[in-house]
């Protein structure tokens, strides 16, 4: 049965695109090198865990990209924004989810995706029109939940880095988390895919909640981290189920 | 009398290959930026702890390699194949190691490690024949040991992510360790290390148990140990010394 | 107030080269695919955290060094290398800071750090003469504080990794730490630095405390935290806070 419908989901994906932007993300040496692994890409991830419909393959491509962007993976950027935009991620979902992740796994991680991305749009004619503006309408807050948060931080971390307490709140929480061009249940998973492959569950129970908060359902979840399996290393992945199981009850109590 | 163990495998070493490879790791640039740090590298690495008997030349190119693929140095890794093929490392060990470590380290970093090695096989008229074939005859299971590691993540995690369960034991433990043209303990080995190399001591105890009950010794795992502490940096080795720590003492008992 | 403060600092650093060269880190892609990171750039990094008086202008040089070298961001070294030396970071203490943080995250970034600095030296006529030398009249040991350090590391560890424990000693405390010409408290810095951007929390409260001994305050580290969550992302400094916060209280008592 699971491999009827892994199957029959890859009928569909083989139609489109994306198929052929996979086979693109694989330079020709690893089949001389390992031709092992030029199979396992092929068939386990290719025709596997991207035709798993727990997670629809425009939320993988879109976790492929954080992950990448995070592991500085500068090379396989390029081709991977290519089957993101054909897996149905806008060119300015990619442009915040650049600006978002330079906060959550570095500036430099953000220049040299941004380097990497712009040839695509390059090609592909995409514009300053096409992505949104410095200053949108921003979304609008919830107030409570950020009261919490900052309460938190505040009396945590008020004496240890005011720097940090500040800019946390006035650029990460009132400003980037509102841009209403990545939506607020994208922005979370980017942003736990980015936690997952940057080996840090430690922080991760506040962003997979959020997340779930935004929309994401368990299942969905469940699939990113076998997803992310491939992209990051099964230790990576490891790491992060026992975080996302204490959620998960957490959650269902 | 440690000085002179040392000397006397350094003459050995110097007749061969071995050392020639080491040099050409270091661009000149290191010597004109940083003289001090030349001189260790000459003096505490190469003539150093490269010679020290407690681990093989063979291995500590393996165990480098590992490092280096899991760091994603992918400027170093060109000169360390070669390194390691002059140390003994079979064409098919590399090629294994690379698919093996495909599931450990992330795809990105084996996709980019097939790539720097493609040309030191090339120039080296190393096939397809001299590779492993995508689908050897495998090694015996250990239905016990699997029985039990089955039973451990199923019932932690099979409400957590089904596929990561279901892939963990197809692709990687009915499949990936029996692959015969890799040791188990060479498989467990490169494991480790790049679970140290990656910042991971938190999966180590498992794998460090598999690596001693797959034949890799006290004194060996330490010398691991302190030669990855040149290539990881000593903070990695520094959290991984525990955990090494716990399993000696807990398989002592 | 804090905004007249940051206004007046900044024009000092407008009238230098160091605001010239902060440009210089940013190609244009980054404008054509993310104008929102773009602005933040210039508005909450460069106008922004780099002119809180908190930590010198030299001092966050210093440490953007480290963390690009520890994240092995190759590509985006040869400009911040050209900025430190603009912002008063000498050559010695460049090439000092190469070999040290060679020990605390690898030699592979040691070695790309080296490669990628030395069109710099070049263009600026910096030569071996204004390099520290291989061997250098070490500064005094502390011979107490060392003697603690190797009995708590000989009681853990002399039987889990001696080669670990020996070359500790030899190399790291009895010499790297005793050369002149980088100051022990901007040796800790670095380290300290390393540390966050490495994602190891667990190993900075000996390094912290060292740091503090050797003369950096609470307020610069605090403002070190908060300039590191923008080139090493907020996750990373998140899991920095609590080992912060604890040295901080422990050191107040």
């Amino acid at each position: 049965m699971k491999t009827r419908l892994a199957a029959s989901a890859f009928a569909l994906l083989a139609s489109g695109a994306v198929a052929q932007d996979l086979e693109t993300t694989i330079p020709s040496s690893v089949g001389a090198v390992a031709p092992a692994l030029q199979n396992h890409l092929n068939e386990d991830i290719f025709d596997g865990v991207w035709n798993d419909e727990a997670l629809s393959m425009r939320d993988r491509a879109l976790v492929t990209f954080a992950a990448l962007m995070t592991r500085h993976e500068v090379n396989n950027i390029e081709s991977h924004v290519a089957l993101a935009l054909d897996a149905g991620v806008t060119p300015a979902e990619i442009s915040e989810t650049i600006t978002h992740l330079a906060f959550y796994t570095g500036m430099g991680n953000a220049i040299a995706a941004a380097e990497a991305t712009a040839p695509v749009f390059e090609a592909r004619g995409i514009t300053a029109d096409d992505l949104p503006p410095v200053d949108p309408e921003l979304l609008p807050l919830n107030e409570e939940a950020e009261a919490a948060r900052e309460e938190t931080v505040q009396s945590n971390y008020a004496n240890v880095s005011p720097g940090v307490v500040d800019t946390t709140r006035e650029i990460l929480f009132l400003d980037l988390w509102l841009r209403p061009d990545l939506e607020p249940r994208d922005r979370s998973l980017v942003t736990v895919a980015a936690l997952i492959a940057a080996g840090q569950p430690e922080q991760m129970t506040f962003h997979l909640n959020r997340a779930m908060d935004n929309g994401l359902t368990q299942e969905e979840a469940g699939a990113m981290l076998s997803h992310l399996a491939f992209y990051a290393g099964w230790p990576r992945v490891f790491s992060a189920m026992p975080v996302a199981k204490e959620v998960f009850e957490s959650r269902a109590e």
